[in-house]
Parts: structure tokens; C-alpha cells; sequence
């Protein structure tokens, strides 16, 4: 039995991202598009501002939005909602018995709520257990940090990270829409990206923590970033030094990338890349515009791994922004709750 | 009397720019342009496809272009050759009595050839009485190099700078014309330049150095440089974090930015900016298109000074690359020579 | 004596703009900054979101920003006002007896209100004899009709123009600040923009038109356009092909645009360019990057004349639209006032 | 069974993106890589500076490049080839037996060789039975005279077009690799094309043209066309203005777009789109960037249809310049003759 799934915040950027990925979807059917009160009544294509490079999926375009006011008909919400607005409405969905996967930053760094990437912690979603809400909430990282931790896991597996200094290139889909003003962005970086250098200081510490009696006891290890948006569409490039705690050398780097398994591989989840992590060796790449859809947008790309004067190892990661960082990642969220037993089906409403 | 300078490479991108920054220089006179044998012979607006957004400039437009087989009638030469043309040229035409004033990597770290930013290393001027060659003949650093050494050099002074990480976003008019492909940068970033991390974790060392009786000795830090070309016209932007020798917070790194005075600031050298160094407040600057000609292209802008959660401070430089970091820098090294009684004029040639 | 002169909508993109050309001016003295109520009372530094090249002008950064409501003490007001603001506040303006110098598209068409470009038809600033304001009020055209009126002007008075087709590629600078998003731009064409199409239709007929008894008799042409927005900064590319009453080729086109003289020439106002048309040779000329700034952004360039297959002849005309197009036009327009005679000073309030 | 086709000129742009379309066609194995002699000998991943979006495909990377001066042991050559070299070899291929579909330039206008859109002018295909070469040799349009002919046919049939004054705003892409310097072309348009204006104004004619006893009688209508490269990466946007013999107004127009049906729909070709014209309504569409992959990149967009002032409707098209185009509009000629019973199988020769 297939699950009915809401997304919340629709016709939003991440909500349109939301729909492409679930529209086809082999386990989930998109039973309700949820927005603000402005949008709520109108048939989707009229509500929603489009900005695909697809057209709107024939299956939804005449669907009638509903107010996030509501709690809508269906077993999980994908919520692309914004920070404040989601603080208020997703509690209330899992209080409603709907398990709610969520993009929002809101609930991330709670205690009791998953911060959650299927190959790099899916034990973490055992939190869920002491989750007191009616329906289960999880949520995945901030975009950038998503490429910076697929590509830690192995090393702080082998080696142990003690620092990390990123620096990040990234794209201008992450500031949503109408986002970043053409006038600041064409022929130009600005370089800074507000909270952003925060999260990724301080998501990485949670994701790559262990799951103990008290809680996810976070990992240690100092990162700094420095973000900057770059005219690029789709797809965070990320420069990345490394002290790591036993000592390694870019070979040893090397191949824990390339010998990296997936400790999620055997559950078949739909979403779930072939290989997460993919070496290149030229130069020049990874380039977000030409390896941005590798393994369908779900896979990391990392090149240039070489020795660090200052710190240990460098080396480039790229990351789709929204797919792996946003809706694919939350998506893949879902099945992994879904194979671990924690996603139900809500009885029925009745249908007005 | 004013000296007579030719520019060689004066058709390529660097040549260009050496002829927007002559072409009305108080002490200079441009008398020679000079370039391959293909172009020699031709006019200059024949010769050359003008890249520039101002126009020729009509007292050199009709200027017949020599050859670089011959040594033109000047006192100084501007050199924007190529590295493997400049290698057998530059010295043959400092045997001719020339004074070389370079801007290709061929000399740069020969040990009695100034590598020259005259606000950070004046000094180093005197190596040339060592040389052999008739004419003196000294350079400037890589265009990215400039940027950093212009922050680095009160940072030495006030603190001892121990380990450096830089990542640059740099601009397409550093690989010259036609340079980068469109299909290579539009929408897109790529993450090596070749030859560049090696010049930025090497030049440094020299600039910063020491003159004494054998010579320079190098400035002893570690330097870790990744290299990043971005669709930017002008401007390189870097991305710095720094390790001190004496422990220094950010405000202390500011005032050491904001209190900079220029050790030649007395010579009145015409090219010179009013402030080398530009703190700039606000969190989303400095930026490429909005500050690259800061003091006409010859400051350099420092923002977002903070602390570093692995070194000790970081902040954001930004340096118009072909001015400050090319032909800007290379006249204001001639006005040093200048300024140092190292430059003299040749007995006038008879034209033919 | 010199005039005051006010700016209002002095925080927006126009009025930004105003700043630029005004405050280094030799005959005007911006001594107020007038904005919406939401500005009044800040310093213009703290108003502005100042997205310029260049930096705020230190004689204005400290200027107290006054409200809209009221009325400025000054001689002239420069109007970079929105439209549905304009139609308020641009009559009251001058019915307090300032001279209004708009920018604005609220009164372009009203019978009674020059719509001037000095070289093009300075005889219509007569008209503001028949307004019943107190002061004079006077309009410039949207920017991509003053490209294609300049260069309409030589050719409707040599032969006649009967049609014209013209299709314009935008800069985004155009649409103001934040204006259009990075996502709809970068690498992208919007073929679209609104109300431009219909205004170079429009305003064309009135410009050419002649100043008889009984008002401005429009020019008689057929006109064609489409507008597309294109990722440009500055500078408005017109692809124009015109139908002539009395047969001409190429050549004579040529020599048309070629011996333009400005009826205003002997005027010697400050802000006109040594030559308005400037027609260039290079196929691949003129491009909006390389030639937008054209006598200080003043100038008109046209390229590509050549026989029209299906009207007589095709040409490219380049215009920089915030400059000659918009503020650098509006100030032309207030010089053309003082030089007639229709400027005068108010005396002076007692300010509070 | 199957097809043995190679591609001449595989490591090009416009080769590359036939090793794209072909790698995975129902009809065609690719069994032959030809390059230059440079390239010859090595293996493809190895001589192709591989610039696509999506990876090499695996079934190809290890093949051997062949010499173009050999002749390739296959069916049916596809040639990417550049002018020049395409006049000497594919007269050559076609003489030794081999099918040579270009998208070279070199033969398109010659008497007896179909310039040829299956759905626009399907039975020029029999112009190659009056070939005298072995094999048979057809030609697709240049990538812009595509997008215009394909809004043509349908308005030439139901009201006979008189004269087309078509504005291009031409991708990156169709200028090949390197192609255009990213220093010519961020945040700048280039208002000339070489060549391409010539080809607007005489493919089309020979496209609508009439297939009688003498061969291809064209048709007789007026274009005029200018060219400009923009700043977008794949996708040429042509704003068309047409005049038609029968009056017809712009629904009328609106209305043989919609209603227009390909004349080879029942062939089942494996590339034909489903539809081939796709009108949009919302007036900022279509757009370069969102739609260019509508059908696989197969289809044309249309937009804005509307009155023209100077002819009778004006238009907007989008064309994907390298599918479209290029690659897949000449895979889709082979799939024609294939249909028309106008490919062989060659026997096989003995490898050596």
C-alpha cells in the first residue's frame, strides 16, 4: 500500500523541487499541495510561479492548493516551508499522527529530532522513538552542509577529523526565489551568506555524533567556513582542508573515498544513489554545471585531492544543492523511516 | 626629461593594459610598442583586437608595432610576454641597457631580481645593484599573490604570520584573451588554475623575505592555496585565514589593517594609491564588480574580519587583478626605480 | 549662482543614479535627498542600499533624507519617482513652483509636457509656456526609445521614415534594484517586458513630432518592437530596420548618422557629448560591455548598417540606458532649461 | 537488424553530442569513432576533451578513434565534421557506399542533395535518387534556420508568407568549443554571427521549396534576418515577424500553429517529437533556459504571438540549437531514409 503525502509550502522553491522528485515516485503519491492562506482554493498552476527547467507534472497541475492552517488528508508531509513559519506548523502536523520530513532549519539542532543523511547516520533516526508528537519528525542538513559530511564520514571513520576549514562557491538556487538579485549576482560573488557559516560549524557536530543513552553526544572537531554565492544554478562547490587525528596522506584520503560503502545499500531505498561518492581525477573537476546531476542530482562529487601545507589534506567536493541537499535528501529521509518500520498509515479521512 | 618606455606583448591582453595605464603617465612617454613578428611592422590598431572597454588611445593607435628581435629605441621596457618568449627576451633586452620592468613569472624568484610590491617591500629594490645585466630588470608577483601579500604584510609585522590558507574566486581576465571558453565559465566554476596554488604558496615567501648580505631569505610560513576561476570579469577575491606568531584577536588584525601606513608613501610616486588598504564594513562586501577599481584600481579591499575556529582570523581581500595585480603594479615598480635613482636614460638612438 | 537642486526617489536605482551624475556638477548643487516617508529623517547612508560601482559620494553620505510629503527647499527637482508616486507628487512639485525634471513615465504623453532629448527636439521645451503649473515640468523618454529616436532623427529628416522594426535586447539595470531575479536571468533571455513594447510605439511619434498652435502633431511611422531582457548590466542593444519615404541605401544611412550635428551644439551644455552618434566599423561592434560608456555613457553608437531584405536598411544601436537613457538625459534636459531662459531661482526658505 | 553507423568528427562539439543521441538508439549501434589524424589511434575517452553535462558513455570511452582518411566499416556515417574538411570527405564516404548524414554546411544548398526536416519537407528525401554517389547524402539546416522554418511551414501552407524579418539571440554552444572567450560574451551580447545571416536568408527558401521535375524550386518570399550570440548556453530564441500573402490575423496564426500535424507522424520515427510546435501562453515564455529540453529537445517552443505594426504577426521561437538543431534533427533524417527504404546494410568488411 502506497503512502498519500502532503508538501508543504508547495509553491515555494523547495516545494517545486519537493513535487518533481515525488510526482513519479514508486512508494509515495502526492495527495495534497499545502500553502499560505493566499495561495489556499486555487487550482496549483495558478498559484504557483513555476521556475523549473520541467513543465508543472500533469498529475498536480490542477490540484486545489490547502491552506497550511488545515492539516491535511495524508500519512507524511514534506515540508519546504520557511524557519518561522515552519517552527509553528510542523509540531502541529506530528501532533496531528502525520510524520513530518522536514528541510526546515527549525528543528534540526532539537535533541529529540533526527538530523538525519540515510548514508551517513541512519542510526540517528532511532531518535524518533522518544519523540513525543503523534507522528514522527525528521529533517536533513543545510545544502552545504550535506556535501561537506558525505564526504567526512569515511575519513572521521578511518582517521579521525579534528579540523576542518571549507570554503564554498554556491549557487544562487539556494537562495530560493526571487532570491539573489540579478544586479548582485551576474559577473560577481558576494561573500557572505547570511547563517550559513553558523550551520555549517555546528550541523556537522550533530550528524557525524553517536546516538547514546542521552541523546546524540556530538562529535569534536573545529570547522570554519567562509560562504560565498557565486552565478552558478544549480550546485554548492565546496574547498575543503582536513587535520585528521591519525595521520593520512592524500592516498589514504583517497581511498577511504573510493572504498566507501553505504551502510544503507542493502535496504533498496528508491532514491538511494549507486555509490554516494564519486572520485574524479581531472583537474579541472568537479564544475557544479557539468557533474551537477551525477547519479541523478543524489551523488557527491569529489576531485583535486591533494596534501595540505597548513592542515593535513584538500580536496573538492560538489553538491546538488537541491536535490541531495534539500527535497532528494528528504525524500531518501522518508524511505529510510519507512524501511526502519517508523512511517504508518493514517485512517482515511473522510473527504469533504 | 621624461623617459621614453616601450611595452612588449603590447598586443596581448597585459600589453593592452599597459597601454591604458602609460598612455598618460606623467613621467613616461609610450615610444615603442612592441610584439611578434607576425605583428611587427603594422599598425597598432591593425595589430591588435582590442579587448578593453575604453577606446585606443589615439596617440598610440598609429604607432608602427616593432619587432621583439630588435631592441627598441627606449628607456624602459614594460614587459607583458608570455613566460617562455619573456625568458630569452627580458634579458636580452636588460643587456641592452634597458630597464625590464616585468610582469611575466620568468624572473620572479631568481635570487637578484626584486620581486617588487613597492608598498610591501621597497627594500628589495636594491638587488638590482647586484645584477649584471646593463639595465635593471625586476618584476611583480602573480596577480592573486599581490592581493594576499598587501593583507599579510602588517599582519607579518604586528604579529609574525605562521600559516596561511587562502581560496581564491578569480577572474576570467586573469588567463588573458581569449582565455577561459564561455561553455567553460558560464553558469559554472572551475576549481584549478594551473601553476597558480604554487605561485601563491612561493611568492609570498620572497616578497616577505629578508635583504641581507646573501641575499633574500625567505619568509618562513606555511602557505596551503586553493585556486578557483569563477565568471568574473575583474577582480580576484580571496578567502583568508591566517595563524599568528603572537596570539591577536580580529579587532587587533583590523586595527593593523586600518593603521597600514605605506613605507613609501613620502616618494609621491604618481601611480600610487592614497590607501593601500580599504576595511570595509558591511558583510556582503568587498565585492568584484562593485569595488575592483577602488583608488582606480589600485587599492586593495579587506572585509569580514572575524575569528577562524581553526587558525586564528579570517577575512575577505579582494584585488583588481590586471591593474593592481598586473600593469598598475608593474609602473608603480618603475616609479620606484625611479624615485631610487635606478633608472636612467639611454643616448637617443638615430631612427632609421 | 548656481541652482539647488533635489533628487527624488533619491534611495532608489534612478535616483542612485542622479547622485552619481548631480553631485560633481558645475552648475547644480544637490541640497536635498527625497525619499518615502519609511527613509525620512535617516542619513542617506543609512537609507541606501547603494549598489553603484563607485562609492557614495562624501559631500551627500550624511545628507538627512526628507520626506515626499513635503516640499523640498530647492530650485529643481530630478525625479527618479515610480510611476503611480510620480502622477502624485510631480504636480504638486511644480505647482509649488520647482522645476521638475522627471524621469518618471506619468506625464511623457500629456499634451502639455515636453518629452525632450535636446539633440532631437529641443524646440518642444516651448511647450511648459502653456503649462499652468508654477514651475516647468519636463519628461525624458524610456531609455530604449532614446536609442532608437537618436537614431531616427538624422534618417526622418533626410528621408523620411515610414516604418520601422525594432528588437531590443535589455540590460537588467533596467528593470531597477532588486529588479529581476538571478534564476530568470543567468543564462537566460525573458522575452518580455512589460509596457515597453507600447512605449516605443508611442513615445517615437511624439518625439519627432512638430511643435505647431496647437500642441506637438506626432510624427507619422509605423512602429514594430519586441523587448527582450537579456544578462547585460548596462547598455540597451537595438536591432533596427527601417522603411524610408524616399529610397536610400546603406550608404546614404551612413552618411546620415555621420553628419549629425546636434541643433544644440553652440549651447554648450555641460552633460552633452562631443559627437551623439558615433557609427563603428566592426562587424562584431558595438557591444554593450565594450562601448556603453561612449562619451561618459552620453554617447549613441551604431553599428551593422546594411541593406534590410524586407525594409531598406538595418542597423544595431547601442544606448546606455541608466545614463543617456535616464539620469544623464533628465539632467541634459534641466541644462537645456537654464539655456532658454525657463530655469529660475526660488528664494530661499527658511529652513527649520 | 541493426545499423553500424560512425561519426565523423567524434571529438567535436557537434560529435560529441551525436555520441550522445546515438549511444542509445533503438536502430543504431555506434561502431565507428573518426577523428583527425591527431586524435586517430587513441581511445576516445582519451582523445575528446569530453564537454557534455552527462559522462562519456561507457559503451564508447575505450573505443579507438579511426582516421578520417580511412573509410569506417559501416552503414551509415553521421558527420560533425567542420566545412572545410566535411567538402573533401563526405562526397569520399558517399562514393565508397557509406549513408553520410551531415550537419555540415558544405552540401546543404547543393542541387541535388535534400536539405531536410522530416516533419517540414519530408519528400525532398527522394532528391537523392538522382544522386550518382553509392550512398546517400542528405543535410540538416543550420541550428537557427531550424527553429524559424518549423514556424513557417504550417503559416506558408495556410496563408503563403510574403516576407520574415527574423531578430536571433543565439546560444554559446552553436559557436563549437572553444568557441566564443567568456571575455566576449559574460554580461555581453555580440550583434554578429559570421555567415549565419546569409544561411536565415536562403536555407528557408530552399526548405519550403517545391520538389518538381527539375529539382528543388524554391520558394519566393523576402527574409531578413540579424544575428546576435548571447550569454546563454544552449537554445536560440528568434523573434519572428512575418508578412502573409491571405490575411490572416494573430489567432488565425495562433490556430495553425496549434492545429499543424507532422507528415510523418505514422512513420513511427524513434526521435520525431510528439508534438513538434508547442505555443505557450504566459507572455515571458518561452525562455532559453527553462524550455530549450522541451521533447527531448526536439520540440519549438512559440510564444507571444501577436499584431505587428509594420507586417502582419509577429512571434517568438526556441529552437535547442545542438538537438534540434544539430545532432538529433540529422538522427532523425537517418531515421527518415531508413523509413523511406533509403539505407543499406554494407557487408561486412574483414576487420583488419
Amino acid at each position: 500500500m502506497r503512502y498519500r503525502v502532503g508538501i508543504l509550502g508547495a509553491t515555494g522553491a523547495v516545494g517545486q523541487k519537493f513535487v518533481e522528485v515525488l510526482h513519479d515516485h514508486p512508494w509515495f503519491d502526492i495527495t495534497a499541495l499545502v500553502a499560505s492562506e493566499r495561495s489556499a482554493g486555487k487550482r496549483y498552476r495558478d498559484a504557483v510561479n513555476w521556475i523549473g527547467t520541467s513543465i508543472i507534472p500533469p498529475s498536480v497541475e490542477d490540484m486545489i492548493v490547502q491552506s497550511v492552517d488545515d492539516i491535511p488528508d495524508c500519512d507524511i508531509v514534506f515540508s519546504g516551508l520557511v524557519a518561522d513559519v515552519a517552527t509553528e506548523v510542523e509540531p502541529r502536523m506530528a501532533e496531528a499522527g502525520l510524520a513530518v520530513i522536514s528541510n526546515a532549519k527549525s528543528f534540526r539542532m532539537h535533541p529529540l529530532v533526527p538530523l538525519l543523511i540515510p548514508e551517513v547516520n541512519p542510526e540517528h533516526v532511532q531518535l524518533v522513538r522518544c519523540q513525543t508528537w503523534c507522528g514522527p519528525l525528521v529533517t536533513n542538513p543545510n545544502c552545504s552542509t550535506v556535501g561537506l559530511v558525505c564526504a567526512l564520514r569515511p575519513l572521521h571513520d578511518a582517521f579521525g577529523v579534528e579540523a576542518v576549514h571549507v570554503t564554498t562557491m554556491q549557487a544562487l538556487s539556494g537562495a530560493g526565489y526571487p532570491g539573489v538579485s540579478s544586479l548582485d549576482s551576474l559577473a560577481n560573488v558576494v561573500p557572505f551568506i547570511s547563517g550559513e557559516e553558523d550551520k555549517l560549524a555546528s550541523e556537522p557536530l550533530k550528524l557525524l555524533g553517536r546516538l547514546g543513552e542521552g541523546g546524540i553526544e556530538p562529535a569534536r572537531m573545529a570547522i570554519s567556513a567562509h560562504c560565498n554565492r557565486v552565478p552558478v544554478l544549480e550546485g554548492h562547490l565546496e574547498c575543503i582542508s582536513v587535520k585528521l587525528r591519525t595521520r593520512a596522506d592524500a592516498n589514504a584520503v583517497r581511498e577511504a573515498f573510493e572504498t566507501f560503502v553505504s551502510p544503507v545499500k542493502s535496504l533498496g531505498l528508491p532514491t538511494e544513489p549507486e555509490h554516494l561518492l564519486h572520485v574524479m581525477d581531472k583537474d579541472h573537476f568537479p564544475q557544479p554545471r557539468r557533474h551537477v546531476m551525477l547519479e541523478r542530482g543524489m551523488g557527491v562529487a569529489i576531485g583535486r585531492i591533494r596534501p595540505c601545507e597548513v592542515l593535513d589534506v584538500k580536496f573538492v567536493v560538489l553538491v546538488h544543492n537541491t536535490l541531495r541537499g534539500a527535497a532528494g535528501g528528504a525524500v531518501l529521509n522518508a524511505e529510510l523511516l519507512h524501511s526502519k518500520g517508523l512511517l504508518s498509515h493514517r485512517a482515511l479521512s473522510k473527504a469533504p
